[in-house]
């Protein structure tokens, strides 16, 4: 099989990451950047790994600023947070070729959907992304543990492809499951991320204090009981013991500062859409209530409105 | 009738001003303090009033810093935070007569009941403040605006005892409004309390942040939809119209920051008891289910723990 040509649609803490180990990894790999293009273009791009160190040097980087100068592509990666999926249609419309895989890297429910009809896509692909990575400077990445993506198809097809692509980053010593339905993988992901995001950017905590305090605790574990209703109810199956290990699981890990987190104290727009807002739109379509998941959302958009005015 | 002898227990903004405005009126009011005791010896009480600035001075003011040696009370109002309640059955023993009538200036829904149990009086009053003063030094008092007080009996009597109050403190220039059940008023009371100042204080906001973003202003009239449930229940009658005639209330209101996020801005424990944790007792007890309410008391619960501890 021929090597394929991959672009990537942001090229931050995630983008930057596993496009690096494709290119890495010796395949032909293109990059969008935006406000680290001139430093890219001048100094390449920097992955301090847990897995070990390595980099793209400047004369050896594809950038680019728009990606109307991009070769079309085989797959294109799209790690933009979701607050950006307004612009993927314009940009990724000019890589597209009758047969390019479009796979999104990112947390929530509903971008598939959405640019599938953009696009008019016969699939997209959805990725899941279990890794500890930051971006620390323009074109600085650090990677600072795990990394495995867990990759779903959206559609009656496109399994081949996916499958496909899989392997390329498994040659690149990336961990990679393949779920038989995106939606399933993105619902569970879903489970801990509607609470924990949401409670740990409102209440300003890591999870370990989170988890420190029973009456949290309770409610972190109330929204997980509603989002397993709402996805039981679309008819992905979560198993209900999935609950009381995530919770045990997140009372071992170190403290950790949720994306959401993060997001809030660096004056950044929360990603509530794909999180929360089309989270209850599909309870409401389902008749499922999820008073607590809303009330929480509700908090969330005060506190984007502070940040974003 | 012979003037009576009262008691303040708590003598901060609101039961300094209260005692100061009867004593200020010539009546014989004792007051009990804590941290302010000495200072309030040696330099007595003032109060700087929207009506007209007046001072107790230090050789005219009856403090104590114990309830042993204060005399027999034929009133007693009781203005300490709820937080402090565990208190209340010791200081106010030694100050009953058979028929002592305790009159409690707190916020909140349990406390006439749990106070009645415990010093095993045939009836209490509650009464609410609607007022806006601070305590801004020791023994020093700021009365911002207002001053109403809506009073109420707990129990089956009490109301001739509690008229006589009421004309005490009209006599002394304060407005005074007898409810037929102080529980109809404290339920009302609450209708706002509930969500303003728990949201006030998670969110870090003022009353016309939260107004001016609808997400928080659905969230708000969902909890407040939540108390008027549980409120008629148990057989007080809220009127339905309420609920908006006191959000367009609100919003034409200066920026206001409730008691509750200045308890939190202060690091001081925030008053949940009996503002939160007894209503949704209530509301189990009568098979109400008020999920927002319960949401944000868990997440009250987390920040006051991070008060207290």
């Amino acid at each position: 099989m021929e090597s394929k040509t991959y672009a990537v649609i942001g090229t931050g803490a995630i983008g930057g990451y596993y496009g690096a180990r494709l290119h890495h990894g010796g395949f032909d790999v293109h990059f969008l950047l935006n406000s680290d293009y001139q430093q890219v273009r001048q100094q390449g791009l920097k992955v301090d790994s847990h897995f070990g160190d390595f980099s793209i040097a400047a004369d050896r980087i594809n950038a680019y600023n728009v990606t109307n100068e991009m070769p079309k592509a085989d797959v294109v990666l799209v790690a933009l947070k979701t607050t950006q999926n307004d612009l993927l249609e314009a940009l990724i419309r000019p890589l597209l070729k009758s047969d390019t895989l479009v796979l999104l890297l990112q947390n929530g429910i509903g971008a598939e959907q959405a640019l599938s009809n953009q696009l008019e896509l016969e699939y997209t692909a959805g990725g899941l992304c279990f890794i500890c990575s930051n971006k620390v400077g323009p074109g600085h990445i650090h990677h600072i543990d795990y990394g495995r993506l867990t990759l779903g198809v959206y559609g009656e097809s496109g399994i081949s492809a996916l499958t496909s692509v899989a392997d390329d980053f498994k040659h690149c010593g990336v961990e990679v499951d393949i779920e038989h339905s995106i939606l399933d993988a993105r619902w569970k992901k879903l489970l801990w991320n509607v609470p924990f995001n949401g409670l740990s950017a409102v209440l300003d905590a890591d999870t370990a204090q989170i988890m420190a305090c029973r009456e949290t605790v309770a409610l972190a574990k109330a929204i997980m009981l509603e989002v397993g209703l709402v996805a039981k109810a679309t008819g992905s199956s979560i198993d209900p013991s999935l609950i009381e290990t995530m919770l045990n699981n997140t009372a071992k890990m170190k403290p950790y500062l949720t994306s959401m987190l993060l997001d809030r104290r660096n004056g950044r727009e929360m990603e509530l859409q794909y999180m929360y807002s089309n989270v209850l739109d599909i309870a409401r379509q389902q008749g499922v209530e999820m008073p607590k998941t809303e009330a929480l959302y509700q908090q969330l958009c005060f506190l984007n409105r502070q940040i974003t005015k």
